[in-house]
């Protein structure tokens, strides 16, 4: 029968450090994945254990930290459903989202850099014929929107498919809506020539979903939730590596300060501001409403660059 | 108006490198931080995104891989409840419960090791006498545990909380059941002496819920879900450290692949097997029952130590 003395000589008798004990926990843990058949997941595993004991280690995490984490996700998990993706703005808010963008999409000549994705892209937009709208019934002033797909040896690429999607002049996308509206977005086709072009609204700043647990924790650090005005570009053709981006609008004031860090200087287009009585690009006739241009050139990696 | 050689300017003119790039993001994202003022707040937030960071790096995680994760955190907080707690689960099985439990819980002199908390605890578990039955219906072989509350000066401590809770031989909890039903669980507090003793079921091992995320994480890496069989203990008393802690049956297979590496030498106890026949401490008749007997001296910290 086991007595108190033998839990003295196990505690103070084992011969390990503090630190032995936390170190042969985590050679232990990566261990547990040995039998693992996929290398990579294995490699994922180990290194994820590895940095989370790291992280774990260097704060000496307290019980109560690990509860209110633990909560915390449950929260996260818990407002996540088919219109809300909190998983997802928790990782952009951490620049995690803005880093896996970095590590999986090195530089390649003169390929147009990517950033993050987001959380409101969806995959049935409508398509329109270049020239068309995308604004579909959303509020803003319009914007014209024009550029050319490339590869890097400067070729056109006919039929490259341009998924485009926005937010209106209220800083909400059509999917933060209880209902099923569809507005501002879009996919269209490059032409022979690799040109493009569409109206669009001119991108306004506004929150990320800030009424969510991750809302919480921006104010808790006294981050603002406000990201900088944007319209986003997905962009695939075969056999050239997909390009999620954005443009960004120069002169905006939270270029510096946008709250998922996805703003790139090469990133930033001039939106061209127009008096209600400039020519319009194809003569439309927007009512009197001021509109604003732009151009997008895109150029595209091959595919495994 | 920017046309595709300003893109190729900012791509290649910018003068970072792809580590630079990275690099200066993580200044960025930690920089966010600032604002704080929650001094250990920030410390945590800072931690957390460099070793994130770092491991995203590491790994050159890809975004297909991204969205593997974001898809997997998603399950864990869809199947989690008030009755199912899979992000524990999670933490349970990457080891990082038991790495906070190391790092929260230094040695002290000859206190009694902690160990996992788990995700089977309810606050509201009946009061037992010493010598009552924490069984409460559950099925299993019973088993006579007693023991001795002290400090680390060998002082008793009268009127210690001990909370008690086991799964039944079908290897289940209580709570994982639809209904209301609660067995294998109480509370009890030392006598005048420190001293306590109950009845309870002698552990037998079981799978942690595998019908989820984590279930499936486990399978593809070729891990089993059991756990090694224990019975869970938590101890506290007024200045002193709260004990959060397990005791261990001597001689089970699982001890050395406990699955959420809860297992600690010090913790492993003999529960000793008795026949039918042998007397009981107590007088019960047990119905022709064999049933097993353990001791457990527990030692706890101070307050803070």
């Amino acid at each position: 029968m086991t007595n108190s003395n033998d839990t003295t000589a196990a505690n103070e008798g084992h011969g390990l450090t503090p630190a032995e004990v936390e170190v042969r926990l985590i050679d232990t843990v990566t261990a547990s994945f040995a039998q693992a058949t996929d290398e990579r997941l294995k490699e994922l595993l180990t290194s994820l254990v590895r940095h989370l004991h790291g992280f774990i280690r260097d704060v000496r995490l307290t019980e109560a930290e690990w509860n209110a984490a633990i909560e915390f996700l449950t929260k996260v998990g818990d407002i996540t459903d088919d219109q809300r993706q909190e998983f997802i703005l928790l990782s952009d808010v951490l620049g995690a989202s803005m880093q896996t963008i970095n590590v999986s999409n090195q530089p390649y000549k003169n390929a147009t850099e990517a950033t993050v994705f987001g959380p409101f892209f969806v995959d049935d937009a409508p398509l329109i014929d270049n020239g068309g709208d995308i604004a579909g019934g959303g509020t803003g002033q319009p914007c014209w929107v024009e550029g050319v797909v490339r590869d890097t040896d400067d070729n056109p690429i006919p039929g490259a498919r341009i998924e485009v999607w926005e937010a209106d002049e209220e800083g909400l996308y059509d999917v933060q809506h209880e209902d099923d509206r569809v507005y501002g977005r879009a996919h269209l086709f490059a032409e022979d020539d690799g040109s493009f072009r569409f109206w669009g609204l001119t991108p306004t700043p506004y929150p990320i979903p800030d009424d969510g647990p991750v809302g919480q924790m921006l104010k808790a650090v006294g981050r603002s939730p406000m990201r900088a005005s944007h319209l986003h570009f997905m962009v695939t053709a075969p056999r050239m590596r997909t390009l999620v981006t954005h443009i960004f609008v120069e002169g905006d004031e939270l270029l510096t300060s946008d709250t998922v860090f996805g703003v790139k200087e090469s990133l930033i287009k001039n939106f061209e501001q127009q008096p209600a009585d400039a020519p319009k690009p194809d003569g439309r006739d927007l009512e009197g409403q001021t509109w604003s241009r732009t151009r997008f050139d895109i150029v595209l990696a091959p595919e495994g660059a």
